[in-house]
């Protein structure tokens, strides 16, 4: 397993380290949280799952205006809990697309019967502003604008701020997927007049996966019930229980949340997502500089790039083979991931989860190593 | 913490035990398996993964009929895709309804609006065989019979087969919730006539939380393309995906999935259903023999008692408070639980999870002792 000339990574339980958007690379003493079991009802496990509740509105600075509301599942489970909650079955959504995540929501809003309007963009470009506000003044029957914040798909940090000052001035509800930002990019819900934000255990807050989370507004959380088109996934019946009993209506995934408990406590020791936030910018900065050395060219101008996640435009060069490549690197201790775009040919490398810029460092040297197998020294050659 | 006179019992890992119808005690080993991080496209992931999948068919003799879907969440979550995925929008349900999860059923399916036809019985009551089957014979419309295995509820084992005969002596589908049963009491989908039995991880196969699965008759699921009224709870969707790649359409929650791994093997080892169902059986006697010799009544005739859960009366004494007794349990390591009925003032303890005749018995002993504790020398005295 140990590559000629290169020692293996390892995160501290071992493992190859995840340079994904996620599920990523966890602490030991996240994971070792996991080492007990609790009943459901058990105090202490309430106790720990209120805290959780309790802190997160404060990282979007909704603390006094906002409730948390957990989704069991995974995150998509909360982006369809949000929408099939706040949008009624007569509301109609301005969904903006420039990936595969805007993609989805439209698909979810579609499959719900709930009337949509598109404005999509290439995966490398923002909404075009001017035409949104032109929609939204024309199109006085939707009800609520959707947004990605980091579109994972390319790594693409959208304009959330500026959609969220148009909605707010055409009286409509903004709806957020923060999935891969939250924690990680400062966001302040009243600032952008967010009506609920959705993201999850397993992203920049460094939990296991199996929870996602709403963070609503009181007031349009209490205005949307009845709204929900299923069991499950209703937020405001989640949330009506938690407020009579302090626990789930259905069985909650108890080891995955006292490990974002965990999670929570290194995030806040970390200093919050400004030190969250500063840890992965300069995670990206080493990453970008060293494949920019290498002669990778990123998808994304600087300014529009999230400290997040890269994308690479594939080598040209024959020699170049991406599954080796992967392979190789995986064989270092080494995940990276593939591309998902329609724009361009690509691969994906991450700068969250429990790595910092030595383990960048080490990414960038198996890199260099293995293209130098391949027999290049630099990735540019016959690009 | 430690009472007077008496142990305070704990799993292998220091906790309470806990004599619940789930989350339960797990096994050490169970929960060490979640001490790794893995990519959820890692080929190792990915091949844990499907053996979990493969395994579970083989468990209700469904192994060449049927193919499992898993279901981030819960029991829940997974009861809902049955349902919304089985059921087309212009399907009608008979369902058998003896106590909550009957109820929650009906509940998923009006929100779905799927059209329901209610066969009520009360809590300690199986369903009446002669009134279903009239109904199946004058109610042409009614596509699909969905019925609870054991209705944790009480306890009770409602006769699955017998229901199964009739639906499909009427050309019904047949859709069972086998939450808190599966694996522990003898099911055979074929001769039941099962189009798609839903549990989940953290019941008789003592996984943690996070998971739930749907074993769905091949052609049946095949045949159910489109149903589905969400994109998140599509087991049909789910299915195809896994066909094409092997992966979970949104990120699985993989330390569940790797502790249900482990879980699986060990459920194995103790000699699968029979094993894992003659444990529960032997816990179950010991619990309610010696129960009764402190003259506690169970609700149910013991003809109707599944070996998963017992639901005894509240004894009339006044010197018993339940709240204490409850507390006082805990205190000595056994967490038991309320009940949940509305035909009579009751508690339960269950017999499932990482638990033998030894822990039955102390906890039997830790009853003794608090009663005593009471000023009573039996729960029959004055009930
Ligand atoms: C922006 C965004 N939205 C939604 C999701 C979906 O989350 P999950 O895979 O947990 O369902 C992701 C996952 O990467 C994401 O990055
Ligand atoms: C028979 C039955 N169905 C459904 C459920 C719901 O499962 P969950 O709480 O995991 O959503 C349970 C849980 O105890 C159950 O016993």
């Amino acid at each position: 397993m140990i590559a000629t000339g290169s020692i293996r990574a390892a995160s501290e339980t071992g493992d190859a380290l995840l340079l994904t958007p996620g599920p990523l690379t966890t602490s030991r003493s996240i994971k070792e949280a996991m080492l007990h079991d609790w009943g459901s009802r058990d105090a202490a496990f309430v106790q720990i799952n209120r805290e959780v509740m309790e802190r997160l509105p404060g990282i979007v600075n909704a603390g006094a205006t906002h409730v948390t509301v957990p989704m069991q599942g995974s995150g998509t489970f909360a982006v369809e809990a949000m929408l099939t909650t706040f949008v009624p079955s007569d509301g109609e959504v301005l969904i903006l697309i420039n990936g595969a995540y805007g993609q989805r929501a439209r698909k979810i809003l579609e499959i719900a019967r709930r009337r949509t309007v598109i404005h999509e963009t290439p995966e490398d470009t923002p909404p075009d502003l001017v035409a949104v506000e032109r929609v939204l003044a024309s199109t006085p029957s939707i009800t609520h604008v959707f947004a990605v914040h980091c579109e994972t798909t390319s790594g693409i940090l959208n304009p959330v701020q500026e959609i969220g000052a148009l909605a707010a001035k055409h009286g409509k509800g903004y709806l957020i997927d923060s999935m891969s930002a939250f924690g990680a990019l400062p966001l302040d819900a009243n600032a952008i007049h967010a009506d609920a934000i959705a993201a999850s255990s397993n992203k920049c807050i460094e939990g296991v996966p199996g929870l996602g989370f709403v963070i609503c507004r009181k007031d349009v959380l209490e205005a949307a019930k009845g709204n929900a088109s299923t069991l499950v996934l209703d937020l405001h019946d989640q949330w009506t229980v938690f407020q009579k009993t302090g626990q789930y209506r259905f069985t909650p995934p108890i080891h995955v949340i006292v490990a974002f408990h965990q999670a929570l406590t290194e995030f806040f020791a970390e200093g919050g997502q400004p030190g969250r936030g500063g840890r992965y910018t300069e995670n990206c900065r080493v990453l970008v500089e060293g494949m920019r050395a290498l002669g990778f060219r990123t998808l994304l101008q600087d300014q529009l790039q999230a400290p997040i996640i890269v994308t690479f435009h594939m080598p040209g060069d024959p020699r170049f083979d991406f599954q080796r490549f992967y392979d190789a690197l995986k064989e270092r201790g080494y995940v990276i991931y593939p591309g998902k775009l329609t724009v361009a040919d690509s691969f994906r490398i991450g700068c969250i989860g429990r790595l910092d810029r030595t383990h960048m460092q080490g990414a960038l040297a198996a890199i260099r190593d293995v293209i130098a197998g391949f027999g290049m020294t630099s990735a540019a050659m016959a690009a």
